[in-house]
């Protein structure tokens, strides 16, 4: 639906400000289940989108916080997570391996940011922009641990697809170790585990290595 | 792709059998992706599956945490909530308003919750599963939340959209009130703002009042 009919209906409820700035966010930050990815489905059947591609990180981290190197708070990974691509509804998602793309990608989701954390009450805009802000620096053990499930999943699913974006024109073995290098940062074995599966991945043919 | 082929690819590493089965339950946890529902996206464009539905349940739970009557454990409800429809990969989602579809629903959701968390490492097997059951139990203040905001969302999703599975034939007033009554249990301003939503959806005809 338009916002301006979603406005019109939720902004109808008087004395419910901070109740109706909440669902009008949640609203918003349902387009994501718009929002394509290039990462297939398991099945092959389609692309992603990032609602559901967000959903398969929760449950990673939920499943996976045993392997962090370091103590995380979960709750904190986990609310991270859940709003971690909802600027992506102004940015669209920008595939990892394209170099052009990803020049001015920061600036357009800087500018989501301050849009749509701004349909919160004011200290959940400040809460969220936050949380946003820290998963984007990389600097906490929990935004660590959320982008090492951020890189682990799309890894995954490549795998398990003879090799999914890995075979996209270009993409070399130094892009993919440059994408799944953070996963060793936030853990010792899902690190170990990945140059394992990265060896298997070249030896079929998933990935070019000249 | 098929549990066989991720099998044999995971079952490739070896010395890595905890990691591996916390993956596999991964692996078939991802099919809720293809698992649809009768809620509509709010752009109406098509139905949405359970993997995003899972996502915005969660989105939903850590933004309206506050309106918990009772203290939550907020890590807690939000591993519930990832986990809480992975029976529906098997059992299939049971349309809230099919009575003849409800009946049996207890025991094939039964016999999958068996089947999918059983793929876990044991410790993890029995802690996803009591998660489940209290989720299904609905009788802690978790629980309760959880189960709140799996009966809000797709009331403001028929809301947002002029009725939506509202608008089933058959379907009365006593049947939505009946749905939306977990809501009031776990929060007074969400059960409120519901009762004043339900007026108006009355008002504008959405639901069948005779
Ligand atoms: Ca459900």
């Amino acid at each position: 639906m338009s916002n301006s009919s979603a406005a019109a209906l939720l902004g109808g409820f008087t004395g419910r400000e901070r109740l109706v700035a909440q669902l009008m966010f949640i609203v918003e930050a349902e387009k994501l289940k718009t929002v394509l990815r290039r990462t297939r489905l398991l099945d092959r059947s389609r692309v992603e989108n990032d609602a559901e591609h967000t959903w398969e990180l929760a449950l990673m981290a939920s499943i996976l916080a045993e392997h962090s190197r370091e103590p995380i708070d979960l709750a904190k990974v986990l609310k991270m997570l859940l709003i971690h691509d909802v600027v992506e509804i102004d940015a669209g998602d920008t595939f990892a391996f394209d170099k052009s793309a990803v020049l001015d990608q920061a600036e357009r989701e800087l500018l989501a940011a301050e849009r749509i954390f701004s349909l919160l009450p004011d200290d959940q805009t400040l809460e969220y922009r936050q949380l946003w802000d820290e998963f984007e620096a990389k600097e906490t053990s929990e935004a660590r641990f959320a982008n090492a499930m951020d890189r682990l999943q799309p890894t995954l699913h490549n795998f398990l697809t003879d090799g999914g974006t890995w075979r996209t024109p270009g993409v070399t073995i130094e892009d993919v170790n440059r994408r799944v290098a953070p996963i060793a940062k936030a853990s010792g074995s899902l690190g170990d585990f990945i140059d394992e599966l990265l060896d298997i991945a070249i030896r079929e043919g998933f990935i070019a290595v000249t």
